[in-house]
């Protein structure tokens, strides 16, 4: 390795001490020195090749400036924008983000977690969260700040940036009600997570308030968010006998999911069959038919989630803010004013 | 935090030296031990709760078990599966991933690479690189382990697991002739990236070959592997006012970019134009059509990248290895038998 500049030199040839180009090297502490200051020895530690070494700043601060981000399947199109977001708002901030995905057998959720705390990350950002979740359990005992996204735990002191999911339902059933439905399935996730339970829930409620009938032979609530979990749900219901011209499914990958059942069988969305989605994931304007589905603001997520984090990080003694971000209809190809 | 269990305590209940407990709970160095007693030791640890802190082995071993991973664009559904295959297939070595997405406007590859260096990281495996890239010449020149994936750079001497793209742009011009296509139209992206070169010059020979015209005034180079990219080259190649009844495009952007235009002038692929993709990236299967296009193996280029990395780590001295592994064609409904 080639010899570089120390942050002696940037202070002598900048005339300040030593600590202050370190402070103006941290992001986290360079508005403790004034702006014109901060941009001249911005620029000398540029022109000699200095740059500051988070891990030794870390050894002093005890900080690292490492949070982990932990997320059940990085090919859910839904996860990578909220990823990417929270990746550049952590950077911007002088951290850099350690990602795991949990979908696969290889480890447990506790296991990664283990791992990055054993690494001494500042924090956590948790996607994966059950709703009675041991994991995370650990996390609040042991004063570990995090924040999670997209789903959270029954506990009420966590911090959180979540969805309106009884809001989004209540929505795709007036959409769905406004078009004739009467006979309206239900398909949604695991009954372990956030989005599973509310968004059921919120289905039955929903139901009860526009006067509809429930069936509970036309509910179905699948074991995972995928489609081949959403595609043996629609056939649950097709067996069930019962008739209806509409599925509010909870997630876009059990609308998918539908889309392949509903062609097995040789009929047709939104002829036969009206779907609706939750996520507004990347790609499903373009599909065959573009999906109706709820929109949720997925670079919000990820931003709003580093920045909670970061404010957890800076004082873990203030309490837990929990963030319930609007989800938006989107009305495409895939419903249809009821036809029979 | 509660008082944990220490390695000591893990190797008196096994009776076994410290050393020994470190061995086994270090990935690297666990087959150096006899399975028997590494499960023996790793029950042990696991019922005390004892666990490695990868940060203080890093300090005694001067390595960080941790890669820094970069890729242009995590939205782009390409690169999730070779992401979420290389973080496993490192974590099941010892080794967590920093990634970084380079695709904002806020910091150039440059900067993300230095300061994941700032950060010690053992590695990278990069899916930036440009075929002339200072950042990864600046890699070279200090002797940081790195891989790059999907793209390469001109110089020979360097890691990747890359595409045999040559083969790529054949398959799919051996398909449009087939069906044809006499006036083959093609979409390429940035010359600046080996996907991009490599492709371009691929279709350039391949028509060759097959005994087509060469119509400059056909072929568009697009500044991006976007949609809208995509879709302004269509654009332009209609304004050229040439006949063609195919565009092959050099990436599956490109091609939803060219659904885009086509749509736009109210004009159906494949009855008025067969298009084709490269990638064939999660959902094209789903899209209106189905897009026509050429498989890479992503999953097999994350674990690839990934070993190839953990093989540079172990033996930076060894020469480069360039894997180039093959695409495969897959029809669907955006191509069709010449109509006109």
């Amino acid at each position: 390795m080639k010899t570089r500049a120390n942050i002696k030199d940037v202070a002598r040839q900048a005339g300040v001490h030593a600590s202050t180009v370190s402070r103006v090297l941290n992001p986290a502490t360079r508005p403790m020195v004034s702006e014109a200051l901060a941009q001249k020895i911005t620029r000398i530690a540029a022109e000699l090749g200095y740059r500051r070494n988070p891990i030794a700043s870390g050894l002093r601060t005890r900080k690292t400036y490492t949070v982990g981000i932990v997320i059940p399947d990085l090919t859910n199109p839904v996860f990578p924008p909220i990823v990417r977001s929270a990746e550049l708002t952590l950077d911007g901030a002088g951290y850099s983000a350690i990602l795991a995905d949990s979908g696969s057998q290889q480890r447990s959720e506790r296991e990664i977690i283990d791992n990055m705390r054993a690494r001494q990350v500042d924090g956590l950002i948790l996607a994966t969260a059950k709703r009675s979740d041991p994991a995370i359990d650990a996390c609040v005992e042991q004063g570990i700040p995090f924040v999670l996204v997209n789903r959270t735990v029954s506990r009420h002191n966590v911090a959180a940036v979540i969805n309106d999911d009884e809001l989004g339902i209540e929505l795709a059933l007036a959409h769905l009600a406004q078009h004739g439905h009467r006979h309206i399935a239900y398909i949604g996730g695991p009954q372990s997570t956030s989005t599973g339970y509310v968004r059921y829930h919120a289905f039955l409620r929903g139901t009860k308030k526009l006067g509809l009938k429930i069936d509970r032979k036309l509910i179905a609530n699948a074991k995972a968010f995928t489609e081949p979990a959403g595609a043996a749900a629609l056939e649950r219901l097709f067996d069930s006998g019962k008739r209806f011209t509409a599925v509010l499914t909870a997630n876009d990958l059990l609308a998918l999911g539908c889309y392949d059942a509903l062609k097995e069988r040789g009929l047709s969305c939104p002829d036969d069959l009206s779907i609706t989605g939750f996520n507004d994931m990347p790609y499903v304007d373009r599909l065959d038919p573009p999906l109706t589905t709820l929109h949720i603001p997925q670079d919000a997520l990820g931003v709003q989630a580093a920045r909670l984090l970061l404010e957890r990080i800076e004082n873990p003694e203030a309490p837990a803010k929990q963030l319930r971000l609007e989800p938006r209809m989107i009305v495409r190809g895939s419903t249809a004013r009821r036809q029979r």
